[in-house]
C-alpha cells in the first residue's frame, strides 16, 4: 500500500502561508513529519496561490528534494506548475492528475512523456459527474486506451475512481468500491489510487467515516492513497487490515508498530 | 447485522460467578447494558460450571425473559443442557452449535427440530481443523445438506466458517474472508456468523485486530458476529461500516449515534 502524504496542500491555511511566504522551515517539518509517519511520497499542492503556483511548486520541490530523499506528486491541473516544477523534480515524479476532459488531457499528456511521470488519471471526462460504478468504468477505460496510445507504460498510471460523500449520497461508497472492482477485473495491472477524506465531507466524526473507508478499499483492491498520515488510527487501521488480508508476514510490521507505540488498541 | 452480546459466558471469571452463585441483578445487568449498547440477542454460556450447567442454562433463560424482552443464543454443544433450557425459552431460540462430529450432530438436531430454534453450525468435522476455505466450503455444504435433509429450514441456518488467530497463521484472516465469499456463492440464502475476538488471541493491541476484522467480515456479508456490544469503538466501526456499504438511509443512524456521544472520532 502506497501512502501519499496530502498535508502540503495550499487548500489548507497552514501549508498555503508556508508555501506563499516561502517558510522553509515549515515546509520541511510538514515533510518530515509525514514521512516520519510512513508517507512514502507526498503531495504537493499550490494552487490556491492562483498566478504564483509555478513558481511556489517549483520551490517546494527544490527545497524538499534538497534535502530528503523522497519522490513527490505533483497536485496540479495547470501545465505551466508542473512545467517549472518538474525539471526541478529528481527521480520518477507523479503528476495528479490527467482527467478526459480534452485541455486537460492534451496539456499534461506531453508532460508526463517527457519526464516519465507516473500519472493518476480521474474517472471523470468534463461532462456531468458519473455516479455509478458502469459511467466511471467507461471513463477509466477510455483514459488507459489514451494514455497507452500516447506510450504511456500501464504500470505509470494510477486510476482515481473518484470518492464523493456518503453524506449526500448513501451509495457513495458502494460505488467506489464497485468501481475498483471493475478496474481490478477489465484492466489488469494498473493501478489505483483516491483521496480519502472527501468520503466523510459534511459528516461528523470524520476520522472513523475515513479510517472504516480506507479499511474497505483496502480490502477492495486499492494500491495507493492520499491521506494524512498523522492521523494515528487511520495508520493503525491500515496496519490492521494489511495483517488480516496475510500481508504482513509474521505480524512483524504489526508487532514492530505496537513496540513503537504507534498502534492504539 | 444481527449483533449476539457475548458477555454472559462462563468462560469469564464475572460471569462465571454470577451463573453459579445465580447472581440475579448481577446478570441482568450484564444482559442490560449490553442490549442498551445495541445486542439483539444474548449468548449465554454456562459450560464451565460442568455438571451445573443445565440447571444454571435454565436459570439464566427464566431470569433473563422474566424481565426483558430477548431471544437468546445458548451456547452450549451439551444436548442435556439444552433439553434443560429450551422449554423455559419464549420464542425462537438460537443453539450455539452444531458441527459434523457425529455425536454433536445426532445429540442437537433432535432438539433444533422440536423447538423449531435457529441453529449455528460451525465448519468442523472432528477430524483436523480445516485450514482452507476449500476444506470449509466442503464441511459446510455437508452440514447444510445434512441439516435440510433433517428438515430445518435453511432461513434458520448461521454457517460459522471458522475465525483462528492472525497470530500463529498469517492467512487466518483471507481464509475466513474466502470461505465466507464461496457461502454466498454456493450456499445462497445460508446465514453467516462468527465469534470475532479469536481472530487476535495472542496479539497486542486486540480491540483494534478485531474492529478492523469486523470491517472486513461485514463487507464480506457476514450476517451476525457475537461481540462485545460494550467495546464502543468496535461498535462505532459497524456503524460507519454499514453507512458506507449503503446500508443507512440518509445517515439515519448514523447521526443518531453521533448525537447519543457513540461515536468515536
Amino acid at each position: 500500500m502506497l501512502i501519499v502524504g496530502e498535508k502540503i496542500n495550499s487548500s489548507r491555511l497552514q501549508a498555503r502561508q508556508i508555501l506563499a511566504g516561502r517558510d522553509k522551515e515549515g515546509l520541511l517539518h510538514l515533510a518530515r513529519e509525514q514521512v516520519a509517519a510512513g508517507a512514502a511520497k507526498l503531495d504537493v499542492n499550490a494552487g490556491a496561490l492562483m498566478d504564483a503556483e509555478p513558481e511556489a511548486l517549483k520551490w517546494a520541490v527544490e527545497t524538499i528534494q534538497g534535502v530528503m530523499d523522497i519522490s513527490l506528486v505533483l497536485d496540479s491541473p495547470n501545465p505551466a506548475a508542473l512545467a517549472a516544477a518538474l525539471p526541478a523534480h529528481r527521480g520518477q515524479a507523479m503528476i495528479n492528475s490527467i482527467t478526459l476532459e480534452p485541455g486537460r488531457f492534451k496539456g499534461i499528456v506531453p508532460l508526463v512523456k517527457e519526464y516519465g511521470c507516473q500519472i493518476v488519471a480521474l474517472c471523470l471526462d468534463g461532462r456531468q459527474i458519473p455516479a455509478t460504478a458502469a459511467e466511471r468504468m467507461e471513463i477509466a477505460e477510455e483514459l488507459v486506451a489514451k494514455l497507452q496510445e500516447e506510450g504511456i507504460d500501464k504500470d505509470n498510471i494510477y486510476l482515481d475512481p473518484l470518492v464523493h460523500t456518503v453524506g449526500t449520497s448513501e451509495k457513495a461508497g458502494v460505488e467506489f468500491l464497485a468501481t475498483l472492482r471493475l478496474i481490478k477485473e477489465r484492466l489488469p495491472g494498473i493501478k489505483t489510487i483516491c483521496g480519502l477524506s472527501n468520503i466523510s465531507f459534511g459528516l461528523p466524526a470524520r476520522r472513523l467515516v475515513n479510517r472504516t473507508f480506507l479499511v474497505l478499499a483496502v480490502a477492495g483492491g486499492l494500491d495507493a492513497a492520499v491521506l494524512d498520515p498523522l492521523d494515528r488510527e487511520l495508520m493503525a487501521a491500515l496496519t490492521a487490515t494489511e495483517l488480516l488480508l496475510g500481508r504482513d508476514r509474521y505480524c512483524q510490521r504489526f508487532l514492530r508498530q505496537y513496540k513503537e507505540g504507534k498502534l492504539a488498541n
